[in-house]
């Protein structure tokens, strides 16, 4: 790529780095970068260094937050009773947007994955199994991913936490809402079966 | 989004300005940047700031580069008397990618567009007409893009040059290479029909 200034090649590199950005796509927002007013870009690039330098992991549930202990956690308002075991802070997002959980939440940071390596050890297992220790908590919703990796990591803390006389509860398997049936797979279509409710 | 510490917010913001980056992407890509090893975000902070500091217009073909003369315009190698007018930088690097194209180039950083405001006067076509006061030029190829404003603007071009005495060229529109046929719109089938040429 010689034909580009080095600069723009080292940018067009660095975006094509990141998840889902092609070599086209890099191209194009390396463009769109040189064609921004420099204030904006400046901006930008501060955005970039401020959020990887603020941001940590909540020492109570660790998901990622520029505070100590995050908004959700001192929240007085939340039920501390009850915790829901997600896999990423964007998990945690998608369930904050629906605006009618009001527990609190446990991020893993990742979920178990032998093929990638990543064992019980190398997620925030251990920090779930603290908090436990004070009695407080009579529920733990396992709400991991729905696929393998999600489904064995689920079963792997359900082991874990029944022994210790708490409630553990696994969000429901199904057809989504609006789904077509003949479009829905049939794991999906045998687990919406076997978790039907009586209406 | 108060779910996410400020600086989160802020970068997924940053992100969705991008062209192409919704905001499910955003989030995505903010997520990303905060896994990313420090001393690598900072890499990508400084490969912004960088581009946008270092790479401005060649003067004199318009392109993007971090030099005063980009190495196209002052390369010995190249045939100076064909300029192939294109209308972005990333034009240049399409045709450069052939490997076959030994002349020059011109980028207008543009076409000209009505409806949104851009004229003859907002695209480098000055620098264009200065290039061909010299006489050394033989000929100058229009690539702007095959759209309505492409051929716009290769039409305005087209009447600007031909007094000069110069040969003027477009390059040719049809049915691309492995396309098939029935996929292909009947202004496109039209024009290679037109363009036909006799084997």
């Amino acid at each position: 790529m010689d034909y580009y200034s080095s600069y723009i090649t080292k940018l067009i590199e660095e975006f094509s780095h990141l998840p889902g950005i092609g070599s086209k796509n890099a191209q194009r927002l390396a463009f769109h970068i040189l064609n921004m007013p420099e204030d904006q870009v400046k901006h930008f690039a501060k955005a970039i260094v401020d959020a990887k330098e603020n941001v940590h992991y909540c020492s109570c549930c660790c998901t990622l937050t520029d505070k100590d202990i995050c908004p959700i956690c001192s929240s007085e308002k939340r039920d501390h009773s009850v915790i829901m075991v997600v896999e990423t802070s964007r998990d945690l997002a998608a369930y904050e947007r629906t605006n009618q959980y009001d527990g609190v939440y446990h991020v893993l940071q990742g979920c178990i994955d032998p093929m990638k390596g990543i064992g019980a050890a190398d997620i925030r297992l251990k920090e779930l199994i603290k908090r436990l220790e004070d009695d407080s908590v009579k529920e733990v919703i396992v709400a991991t991913n729905l696929g393998v990796e999600g489904d064995a990591t689920a079963l792997y803390i359900r082991n874990l936490i029944k022994p210790l006389g708490i409630k553990v509860t696994r969000i429901a398997s199904g057809v989504p809402v609006g789904g077509d049936l003949e479009c829905i797979d049939e794991v999906t279509l045998l687990r919406a079966l076997k978790g039907r409710i009586e209406q």
